[in-house]
């Protein structure tokens, strides 16, 4: 079998509108597509050097704004305008029409209660008391490997290691604060000078291998649910009862019924979020601001609790154990998504809490929207009207 | 405390220019962020109309080529060039790597092993027995139900509905296969026309609520990975050992050895995904073609599996549950979506299961080149050397 | 090293008071221990055969009774005397107080909903499409698989083959009803003349192997959960307000209200069973009546829904998955254990499901008094004075 | 409705024989039942205070020896013969088989790598932030509350407070080590200390309440095997290719090769356990021992482990993250279950650890026999054979 042609590729320059176009030009040859659109961008593909290889223009994707959400966080406070990049009609007015509501009920209390990112070596040794000896020793030379992992980077910061012994193996996670990055490629780096550091330094000489799986990056799990990946962050709101009646269609008594039965049924899936929708939200936030899209698959896990108070209003929260986020670095930096996050002022360092308030608000106010409209009888009907997709 | 202002909509017509330009403008105004870029698009507003509301421009997300990919699929197969639009620097490199590796070894087989997409109504009743008698019922009333449902939809067919009593409540899941949509909107309409019948025809009108949170639509769930949702997808090939050590750089039987740790710590953790990272190629192709990226949070669920052959070789799959994909419907009309599923010969009527496995196989090739450099140690380097993303 | 000394066995009648005793003495030599109260049983060694090897006497286990239960279910109906078996002081006395509140609102009604039992083989190909294909094959000859299977079981119904993809495998669950028996060897021995018979008809001639880990055996699961295993069985009742008050001492609105929190609690831990301790009564029953001890871990699985009434009063249920209990068959037959059965009505054919109602009103009971006494704040305090078990 | 008569019970004694025997007389003449061999017990009903309530009489739950079974444990060293209390025919077989092959591979090394045992009070507050600002305190004053804790309790000793912030609440968990006991109460009552002193102490005089169900007590969960409850505790051994092929007519590869199978499985099923059947020993054990049959839920979890070696052999190992035992108070000090423990020679005070090294050494034997059995395909066979159980 012959080998199919390779991609061309520049040694000089990589990222020039020439080489994008040569890249075009070939893949349509190869397969007769036209990739006029694709080619239509307007960004210098030189700033995209460091976020793509082989490029060979931009993915358009809708932006539509939605809110005004009003915000009584620790960090973000008073009335946002969220950019929301979606392809999936009604979100941007489901999204909006719950920022409503909740900003007519006097806006999100949003707090970010743990930071923690993790690279998780495993250790290998002969036996499981060898690997308990060697957790013991981590324990006693915490400094010095907090020294060595730490040296390699400013912002980064070890704050733990935990362990979980398995057969004659210890698996560890490496836990990091890591200020305003999502930190991912950060904490690889530190732990790798750990691990070197530990190697060179314990008896045994262990061999370890960078990744034991429980990160657990890129992944939802029921470690991340327990311990925190990336930020913890609680957003909570009290609904009045006139106005679920008036702008829901809802009371406030059904809703709270409704509770019980989605969280049944949550657990009886097994789901990893346990309210309406968080990755909705999630998502095209995250596209519209460039963090790692992939990090959807973590972020979206949650736990929506809800009680209704003797006046019957309705205290509503959702506690999201696993925000992976950043106001710098990754895709931050690039033109259109930079300018999403200075629409929510939350561009560049000492930002990452408040994004990440306003990330948790955000699903809360969708999980608002469509738990409303699943109750009201009319989530079918407003597909129908709004989402003509085809 | 004052209302903020809304944001500006027309009602003639949303979906101009000028309507986006002055949403922009409004946002500038009320913010100080300058949205250039942002309002920089070349697609014609008109056709969002369906996929955003409150439009005001584009996020122009990097394209990247990886391959090329050699497929054996039963629909794709033959030499593939993947677009992915992401910002994660290294990543189309580190696909492209793992592709040229399979395509190597004679290229990927690819299988589609179920299609379910479901709406999960819950239907309330006195006690349990009422429930279970209930099921009885939807289950000599198949027909008649299936043909309420599937009065609305000329694709969807409704082919089971599971059923899963609790308390005094029968939860259900009705299944349908959706043709090249991913389906979620009309199975909606097909699920509440079936549930519209029931309540009119059984002897007790049983209320309903059509979400009892078993879909689990946009979410990980238990329910998922063991009753697929969307397609049930594998993909696999067998790494020659010679490749492994040329290419990859790792010997085939530590390969072996370290899936064993990957395997256990993914237990540990209580994984979605017992693989390297299935959410990272998933999220770029989704993007890049139109897919409703949110959904990332079901797909990446998955199991690794990998077998040692007796000559070195080594077989290795994934197989994933809960693929939710499209190649007609939602964001894939969109001008430069469009163009990326024309890349890979997957636009339009037809087209849903070739893509499928092309997104299994892009998974499987993400898995092959991060294990890999995990394995050899070059993980961190890597990232390192490409990925200056700051 | 030398080899340790085997334990004494007689190939002529090992279940004679005599093996027994010299057994006994052998142990007791080479540890010193005295095992007289072990040999002081009352049973005939010679009934113990099939449910034991090397017997060497009896562990006599307290046995008490809890009641009056007031029943209206299905099969069960009436007012019962439940024995428990259990070392915990304070289990007996709460089980007690809880099935006097469920008494004195009217009784439990408990309800099966479902039954099936499993053994999972798994099948060994050389790709997922000839996995596929044997899936559909399987579907095709159902009619003679299930004859293949029930040939080896008078009881033993074969009622679906569910299939589960994976790699180059098809794993499978063989899903029967059992009649009186939990069934486990009854499905083994069905089981394995079905994959035989599959083995010699399939064109391929596929390699199987008995359990591919998916039953699940003797182990909780979230398969076990959603699929049932064993019998799905319901218990609820309405808890009046005035009766809570009263011998509860709490309000069913503090009730309701921490029912929230424990189902959040639940979430967040990742329970096997969202109410407060299911266990406990189920082993305890379990012991008394001869079941399969083991089982309590499959078995303590399950769902906690309550709703607060209009009126004040308060519905509470229990939806257990995953019961796997027998009225024939294994210890059932054993003299105490019998008598059991016999004290409940359940022992023999034509009982299972009344049993198995039985023991869900049992956890429901165990609930609603631990339940209310960590509420009512007295958990603590009841366990220090009646637990003195020091 | 009439109520039922409640069961006879006397203030002065209600430990007595003719206690016992007026019960048994109550209930006989309530349900046609007789009560013979339930009367026919031999241990004084005296020392059964403190361990059950309304004592009628004893199950005589037959008793089998196991082993030999060498260990080579921290604790557990020399050659033991293992009391299993069942009804399961084939399991004192089938665990000895496996207990040979381990004792002639040179035993079982057992480890101990963690105590924890927890109570889990949830505390109340008005908003996520000031649950946060109280987490901060709480490890201010660690050490004023671990007085408060440790003021009940000789033998237990507060070691941290685990944090888990949701909604308004924070969830905790006081870990402790206990000794020699399980734990269950004396945490309780010293966790109790511990909330009326944070309750008298902090400002706000925050609620709580002793239970926020993630203990989580009597029930499998993620949490316990992520954070461990009670012991955790690894067994391991080098099964020789040699005495696999003579004794359990098995390959240590196809041995390597289903343990991916396997692995898989569990995985797809969501399943506590990833090896055979680590319930029926623990089951079998803990009654035979005196232990809390109900804990069998939580103690059941864990992960197996294996890797074939350069020479053919192959390392097992199985690690139990939540194995909850004792060697003092509980059921240990009933007659023939105390001396169940000194057969092993585990009565008393300090020999929990050992304990807990032998259940982990019979949990690997079980898999052993299992496993092996399930591969060379008699597994059915000799249920057959063996287990005449009707």
């Amino acid at each position: 079998m012959s080998r199919a042609e390779p991609i061309p590729r520049s040694k000089e320059n990589d990222y020039s509108p020439e080489q994008a176009a040569r890249r075009r030009e070939f893949a349509s040859a190869k397969t007769g597509a036209r990739l006029e659109t694709i080619g239509s961008f307007t960004i210098d593909p030189a700033v995209t050097r460091g976020n793509i290889e082989n490029f060979i223009g931009t993915v358009q994707m809708p932006l539509g704004l939605a809110g005004p959400l009003r915000m009584a966080g620790e960090h973000a406070q008073g009335d946002y305008y969220v950019p929301l990049a979606t392809t999936e009609g009604t979100l941007v007015a489901s999204y909006s029409r719950g920022m409503r509501v909740i900003s007519e009920c006097g806006g999100v209390k949003a707090t970010v209660v743990r930071h923690s990112m993790q690279r998780a070596p495993v250790f290998l040794f002969e036996d499981a008391l060898q690997a308990r000896d060697f957790g013991a020793w981590l324990v006693s030379e915490f400094e010095a490997i907090k020294a060595a992992a730490e040296s390699t980077t400013r912002s980064g910061k070890l704050v733990e290691i935990e362990q979980y012994p398995i057969a004659n193996m210890l698996y560890t996670r490496f836990c990091f604060t890591t200020g305003d990055a999502a930190g991912q490629n950060m904490t690889g780096t530190a732990t790798f000078a750990a691990c070197e550091w530990i190697k060179a330094h314990h008896p045994l000489r262990p061999r370890y291998i960078l990744s034991g799986a429980i990160d657990t990056d890129k992944k939802h799990s029921a470690m991340n649910m327990i311990q925190t990946r990336g930020k913890r962050v609680i957003a909570e709101f009290i609904l009045k009862r006139e106005i679920a009646r008036e702008i829901l269609r809802i009371d406030t008594a059904d809703l709270y019924r409704y509770r019980q039965i989605a969280a049944v049924g949550a657990l009886q899936a097994g789901s990893a979020y346990s309210g309406a929708h968080s990755a909705n939200g999630i998502a095209a936030l995250f596209i519209a601001t460039g963090q790692d899209e992939a990090n959807v698959a973590e972020s979206h896990a949650g736990i929506t609790y809800g009680q209704l108070l003797e006046n019957g209003d309705y205290y509503w929260s959702v506690t999201l154990p696993a925000v992976i986020c950043a106001t710098y670095g990754g895709g931050t930096g690039l033109p259109t998504q930079r300018e999403c996050l200075e629409l929510l002022g939350c561009y560049g360092t000492g930002k990452a809490d408040k994004f990440a308030e306003i990330v948790a608000a955000v699903v809360l106010a969708g999980d608002v929207s469509l738990t409303s409209a699943v109750l009201a009888g009319d989530w079918v009907t407003s597909h129908e009207a709004l989402g003509r997709n085809r």
